[in-house]
């Protein structure tokens, strides 16, 4: 056994009972391999019967060698906010249609969590994003993204007019729905149907993409990911933020949502024979064959 | 006087005489300075007047400290790619609208060759692509292109099929008019027009962008430049290649197209006050300022 | 004097003072010439001086032979939907930058006026969609749109699904922010943004176009104006639906939108040298002349 | 038997063998039948046996009551191009996945011709472009297309210049790789790759698409199908034309390629079930079931 893999978590799709079996036969298997299991509380919470230890992310950060997630993207994307500081690496195990990052199919499960024991495996690393919001030169609002930040109208009218700068340096003044903002991860999310840029992951870049802009040359642009982005809300809009569909911050005119790179990054295991291309090929039907 | 520009060369528009007023009056200006001026070869035949120094590229390469462009984006991708392994700094003097390169209007030629002089300037390198046609295991072409890399099916029918990879990985066998592999600096140019991402200059990241792709997923991405693309031209189709516009490969069923970043780079010089993202604002008409 | 316009409506931008001078002296203009006046009592509250008769859109509808558009596009979609059923001829004078409608200069408004009256103007129809909103098999909102019918997803998430037919017959369940069903008069506005193909107003087709599709195959498709077009808001979610951006109705879901062409046209009149392609070369940047 | 199939004409794929099999049995099934069965001349060279009547596409014209293609879309455009001035109504057979105009498998051939002789079918039109090129005021080139005509640069550099009007009134001077102008049937074409509209079979609109176009605000255009629309190509570029990428004509700087609805229609017969929505559900991947 790797000896890196002591302690594994296991995090499960919000508020869902369906993955109440694999989870079971997960706990079962990895303590027979003398792995020491934690359940993620609310994930233990959602499932509803007990037998093993139960933890907060918190105590997950602190103890855990690998979370384990079972579930779709979101439930990775929710994980990896809650835990990009600890540096606990992720590998995700998909109950459906396999996802970006959840790679490893159900039926696949023990023979993956085999290899990831074993130290078979590639490892990945994604960056996040740092996002706030000030307002009155103050943060009003802080967090992570690991796919992307959205500023959109939200349900107010048509437009919004947003200043774009990029290190102090103003790119120019949208009037669109809104703006992405997104990372190579997130640049397979909501970012492409918007028809922004795919970066692979190993492009250091952030993409800053308009969402039906008013003039038709408002086209995506990648900037380098040490980039500072400020977009200013100019007045009288107001308009939403989201950060990975996932949390909401309702900002004010004249508020700066400002993105960086943030410190974090969330690393990924792959089981053997993994690949970026591949799961690109799957989930945008890609061909791979000649016709002829 | 800035120490480090002791010997300059001028390069002008191909075979064009238009340039010769400009480009006499930067001689004289020059010598009055003290600077040793060196005329590309083909500049001083296009111009037809003589009374300075003459040099071919080679020459050019090994003694100027600096080559001053009169010229759009054409003459400079031109003289980048014959100038890149000289490692020699570059500055573009617009003679009509400013491009993305030759970002000096020519009546701020003279205040703004003086600023360099005076060693006011900054400096922005950007990095060129190695190209290579590979036949049979041999090398059958190489060239260098500081825009792009372009596969297409020239004269022969309507689509032709390219099996793409990174690294040796498969990413898809397309189907489409033809392949666009652009660096940052060609991001704006061609790529541009074929619905491709602008890449911030410094972004190290090569854009891969079909040409009227058959199939509607096939949408650009871009992979680190550290990447080693290969498109093989699918039987039965021949296809051309266009490095920068300005070089043609007729390549046959079986070639690769091999794409990797050069170890040459461009060094351009901007006088003081250039902007990439005003240049941008400039060229695709962003707006700078608020509705109301 | 043409005959036919011996009674003209004068309607002036949305509580607006700025078009105060305009709508005096074009007053004075046409009673000079034996014009009857009304004023649209919402324009003249927001004018707030007196001296000519002031009517409601009803008795507009019911007396003017035509009707003079004082502001912008806006302006002339909140006209035309109040008197799209009265088939009162529109024509708009623009105070600011030329709209798509609204084609007359502040500065041409006096000898555009007069061309109109002595007959000099060509005629164009639009033909405007009626949209009713179906619940629980009862028509619970009939409003009608010139431009164009949106559903979106308002605040409520990241994503709706939307089962679209055509003629009862299914086009697609759509995943997406929302949709967008313009006229060819709306093609040039919200949905252009969105992607959606411009349709010239003598085309007698639907465009249906979604706004960030979460399949990047689903493309804007174009139908007959004969179509009867049902969008179903699948459930789980709300959505909102928005006519010509102006009002506004909170669907739910189970609800359908229901859209047709209208039995109302707007007619339009143009002075004398109304180009629609002028018009979209200026307002779209598109060039008139060759390079060389 | 439907009294208005007497006679029917069999056309198969260009140059191929592989349509014998389904030919013959075709064939023997007609007769028994009691069909006059006629094989186009090139479709009996390629098959390469006999038994049967052979037919020029003009004796088909003025004899056949029917023409069944078998083969692809590419099959049934030259067929409909050959056939079109005759009104011999077309019915597709596809041996390998459905075309969009060639919509009965290979396994409902018998199913499916049998319901057309019992009189059990719909009924579509299609209308085709004319097309001419004009020199010097002379017609120099005449041809119909079914699906599109694209003018592009062919084999000579990056960009041409095209002088394009409606009706004898200016739309643009555009600068691209070319343009495409497309029928509703060649809307879900090449015309699809290149970013133009889809329109349905019903509505009477020609598409105009650039190619690349170098101004990123040149989008597609659809114009009445009653439109003369002229596509002059300006000095100094040559260009090609092609026409259903079938037929080719090398045009000079100077000629106009002049294109206008065809006095002919394509009337395409469909077996019962056929739903063009469906089809285009399956050719596009769109979905057709709500994700829950």
């Amino acid at each position: 056994m790797n000896p890196a893999f002591r302690t594994v978590a296991l995090i499960g799709k919000y508020q869902s009972r369906e993955i109440a079996a694999s989870l079971l036969s997960l706990v079962a298997f990895l303590r027979e391999r003398g792995v020491e299991v934690l359940v993620e509380e609310g994930t233990a919470t959602a499932v509803g019967v007990g037998g093993y230890a139960v933890a907060s992310y918190e105590a997950i950060g602190a103890r855990a060698d690998l979370a384990v997630i079972l579930g779709g993207d979101g439930t990775m994307l929710n994980a990896a906010r809650h835990l990009a500081r600890y540096e606990v690496p992720l590998v995700g195990i998909n109950q459906g249609r396999l996802g970006f990052m959840t790679d490893i199919a159900l039926g696949a499960m023990i023979e993956s969590v085999t290899a990831l024991l074993d130290g078979k495996f590639s490892r990945e690393q994604r960056f996040l994003l740092n996002a706030e919001v000030l307002r009155d030169g103050e943060v009003a609002f802080q967090t992570l993204a690991l796919n992307d930040v959205v500023v959109n109208k939200g349900d107010i009218g048509r437009m919004i007019e947003l200043e774009v700068k990029v290190n102090g340096e103003l790119i120019h003044v949208l009037r669109a729905d809104g703006m992405i903002v997104a990372t190579p991860t997130g640049s397979t999310a909501y970012a492409l149907s918007a028809n922004g840029p795919i970066l692979h992951p190993s492009v250091p870049g952030i993409a800053i993409v308009p969402l039906c802009p008013h003039a038709l040359t408002n086209r995506p642009i990648t900037v380098s990911d040490s980039s500072m982005i400020d977009i200013a809300l100019l007045p009288p809009h107001d308009a939403r933020v989201h950060f990975d569909g996932q949390t909401r911050f309702d900002a004010r005119a004249g508020d700066v949502v400002r993105i960086m790179r943030s410190r974090y990054n969330l690393t990924l295991l792959h089981p053997p024979g993994y690949s970026y291309f591949a799961m690109l090929r799957e989930k945008l039907h890609w061909s791979s064959t000649p016709r002829h």
